[in-house]
């Protein structure tokens, strides 16, 4: 331990900080990280005098989910895995920790961003950082070749937290993905329908989702952020057939492609105008170039744009475009069937995309005018520009490559996949619940077994048996003689939509009040119509 | 990277290991570890070439689940938190790791097998050793003084793991617990009513839970080891009072308590005789007081037993010994109440505990003969004696004191809670699985939509459209033209019970033909008709 009056010392100055941090109006979130550390500092100096103090906290970047929290996360968990069930969806689950290496030359620049476990003998281990890589591990590992699963479980990345923006340190993934040699677009075709009854089923407000064939990363402080997942991801463009196709018959020269391509990246945060120049002024394109190019990333539209720019002139020429735009009207084809199309756009401004993406490439952002995130994004002083992208709740895409970078022999397992934004959708629920009049229950309790007199504790205890028995939720209060009015109190506080009282007449007559807490209403029913009574008023629970 | 020539020497070093340990017939497991090592000195010697190669594997101690393993895993959590919910209980999480010293002090000896995560800079982290501990800080944290939760999630301990028993560095903890001020003995019964439900409901065979005042640990390797969770455990005990009780009237000197105490820990390995022998000849207890303590603890009974020793002569002389027979007494009322008394003994030959224990305690126990788990462990060359416990499936007691390790000003919270030995139950779940004859589904779906023709891919995705509007849980195959058998074959693999077929004539006639896969039966039906037959045909799924 170290010396009392270095540690006292260390109190002030740590006082200070906070006090200045307060005085300069900074983030809540970096105020409570100071205090804690004074906290820790005040606990280190109370140890001494032989009472260990703990600093009560989670770790940053992480959270407790309260019941309330959690009751919100069950009922997006369940229209979410309700979906994947009905598209025939397995499951499977993984370690928390991988091997180091498995992680390793899997995600460029970010793999500092990586929890690594502590050497103490035997093998390295680290946290895992996505789903996907152990996916792919999982089935190279078993040599599956075809398989439809999901996985929602918690990933972790030493990442800069913004708990009030929902960016977490440990954070839900939720996937869905197809593996398997299957005809074109099919699977690729069913992944938008599950992203598309997901986002309904959600009531999240209105929402479209965009599909080119490079995705939805934005370059923020120099490294490419996924406006999905909420935090820095995977870098590097892989496919871009129609991208190439499309800089090829603009006249752009091979050697600028990607050059050309990161100034198209920043189409999201600055206008046409801005990004032209720098194609002509710094990029050196000619004005023609910029000027058809700019033609064509502000295409938007369906099957028909589709249809439009395979008859067009300068793209037909190119055989990557032909072959990327006919995989888009097949891809059309199947979603007109799934009856989608009235929320998806093919939108060729989008031309970034993840490490391991080598084809279709979709994304979901909720429109509608007042997601709340926005303005929470707002507030903490984050530029405006970036709430355009605010609202992505799902991505994904196609990725070929992955599963054959584990195979000891290369063997290639095709894959297209989806990812739920989830702690985005839960921060928009939480905040819906917020909001509105409702109160969320954390229970399912149907009924509270009550007494109006004393010493009838084991009268409600024999009660609340023979519901349990019936498999109706039922609760009674841990006290021999509760007040009446103290029971009631709970049920309003938690819900509780009924209460059977019990008291010496009714023992009498074989009765008990059935009360609802709502109206006030009771009503003597016989103890043998109990269970059918309460079946039927609380059907929709 | 070593020289390669080291690494070719190296790899025929370990060779021969694998070779000798094959040849010694070791477990398969030790061979298995020892394959690893050599695949991955192979490995590293195939990075020389240019092409990255991994070792497949997980992480020591730890697995995937694979679908069929996941759905064994759901239909048991249903089971278990439907039993969590009858009774009133939320849920809550808390993050994977913790502060480290957080954990530091709570788990005496064992502190060794907490997993560090590595210093990247910032706090010091462990992933979570057990459930109760974060829970505990959960409630100091939040004071909340009041809450009845479950929590289930993956804990970890850096454990000599095997695998084969069902013990793992990575596995399922499933705690509720009732924490609150409340009238004795109401919530522990409410406790112990909830593994009776959750036993019987999981129809894993004939079980008993044993009550008693301390707990089911037993020294293996100079270590306690807890038969619930299948791992070490906390050490010491703490509330003994019904114990010291019987010590004192028996004549057993105040300072021999303990040394009392843990030769009667060995009456489940050995019989009374040698303990007996044990106490007289190496503690030196006097032959009278033995034979008085041999009666004592060969009791077992209910309500009859805590009544009669409650009048016994010499025990109703210790003050402590009656508080804690008139509790295990009102206790039996409240389960006579709750319809359980069948399953629960007063067990007074179960002489241990845990650390913070501090009043009732239980465990429940599998007792029909050929529970597999004991002849898995025969097999891996357990001493014989340990399988005595091994049906060990939940277990839990009152701990009012740990709250208060966390609050700085000390708050007791009162807690009594029980915890679900989950692993045990799957692996008996899964051998159970394998062993008869029905086969495990891995998914629900209801229906294949399937064509006997060519060319109908459009037409079968938009009646697969249609039953997905429905809610029906429905799949097509991938492929533009697959055959009709490949088809059949699918859903035989696959256990879907329906099978939707279209054909030219069908789409003409406004029908589809349903095949039912068990008796082959087919029947035209129009397509008006056929969400209603579906829901009928398979409304028990």
């Amino acid at each position: 331990m170290e010396d009392k009056a270095q540690i006292q010392e260390a109190i002030k100055t740590q006082g200070e900080v906070v006090r200045k941090l307060k005085s300069e109006k900074a983030s809540q979130e970096q105020i409570n990280e100071e205090v804690a550390k004074l906290l820790q500092l005040k606990a280190s100096l109370g140890e001494g005098d032989g009472k260990h103090q703990f600093v009560l906290k989670t770790a940053k970047g992480t959270r407790d989910y309260n019941p309330k929290q959690m009751a919100i996360r069950e009922r997006v968990f369940n229209t979410i895995v309700g979906s994947f069930k009905r598209h025939g969806a397995e499951t499977i689950d993984t370690p928390v920790f991988e091997l180091k290496e498995t992680l390793t030359g899997k995600y460029g620049e970010d793999s500092k961003l990586i929890y690594d476990l502590k050497d103490q003998g035997g093998e390295l281990l680290s946290l895992r950082y996505d789903l996907t890589v152990p996916f792919a591990r999982y089935l190279a590992m078993n040599k599956i070749t075809n398989i439809k699963r999901y996985h929602i479980a918690k990933v972790y990345r030493r990442d800069n937290p913004a708990m009030t923006r929902g960016r977490y340190r440990e954070f839900y993934q939720c996937d869905f993905d197809i593996a398997g040699q299957y005809d074109a677009m099919i699977p690729d075709a069913e992944c938008l329908k599950i992203v598309y009854e997901i986002l309904s089923e959600l009531d999240l407000g209105e929402f479209r989702i965009k599909v080119c064939l490079v995705s939805s990363v934005t370059v923020r402080d120099k490294k490419l952020w996924c406006h999905v997942c909420n935090h820095v991801c995977y870098s590097q463009v892989n496919d871009r057939r129609i991208l190439d196709g499309m800089f090829a018959v603009c006249g752009v020269p091979d050697d600028k492609f990607r050059s050309i391509c990161s100034t198209v990246d920043k189409l999201d945060k600055l206008p046409w105008e801005d990004v032209r120049k720098e194609m002509v002024n710094e990029k050196g394109l000619s004005e023609a170039s910029a000027d058809q190019i700019g033609e064509y990333v502000s295409m938007q539209g369906g099957m028909d744009l589709a249809e439009r720019l395979l008859k067009d002139q300068k793209l037909s020429q190119s055989k990557d475009a032909c072959d990327g735009l006919s995989d888009i009207k097949l891809l059309f084809t199947y979603l007109q069937i799934f009856q989608v199309t009235d929320k998806v756009v093919f939108d060729l401004s989008l031309a970034r995309g993840l490490d391991y993406y080598t084809g279709i490439i979709y994304e979901a952002v909720l429109t509608q005018a007042g997601v709340s995130l926005v303005s929470a994004e707002g507030q903490n002083g984050a530029p405006p520009e970036e709430s355009v992208n605010v609202g992505s709740v799902a991505g994904g895409g196609r990725y070929d490559g992955l599963v054959g970078m584990f195979d000891p022999k290369g063997r290639k397992v095709p894959c297209v996949g989806v990812s739920i934004g989830i702690e985005r959708i839960f921060s928009i629920m939480e905040q819906k619940a917020e909001a509105s009049a409702e109160k969320v229950r954390t229970t399912e309790v149907q009924i509270l077994v009550a007494s109006a007199q004393k010493n009838l504790l084991e009268e409600k205890l024999k009660l609340v048996t023979e519901l349990w028995k019936a498999g109706i939720k039922a609760e009674v209060m841990y006290k021999k003689n509760p007040k009446l009015l103290s029971q009631l109190q709970y049920c309003e506080e938690t819900g509780i939509p009924l209460v059977a009282i019990l008291g010496e007449q009714e023992l009498k007559d074989g009765v008990v009040k059935l009360r609802a807490v709502a109206t006030r209403e009771e009503l003597d029913i016989s103890r043998s119509d109990l269970i059918g009574e309460i079946r039927k008023r609380t059907s929709e629970a």
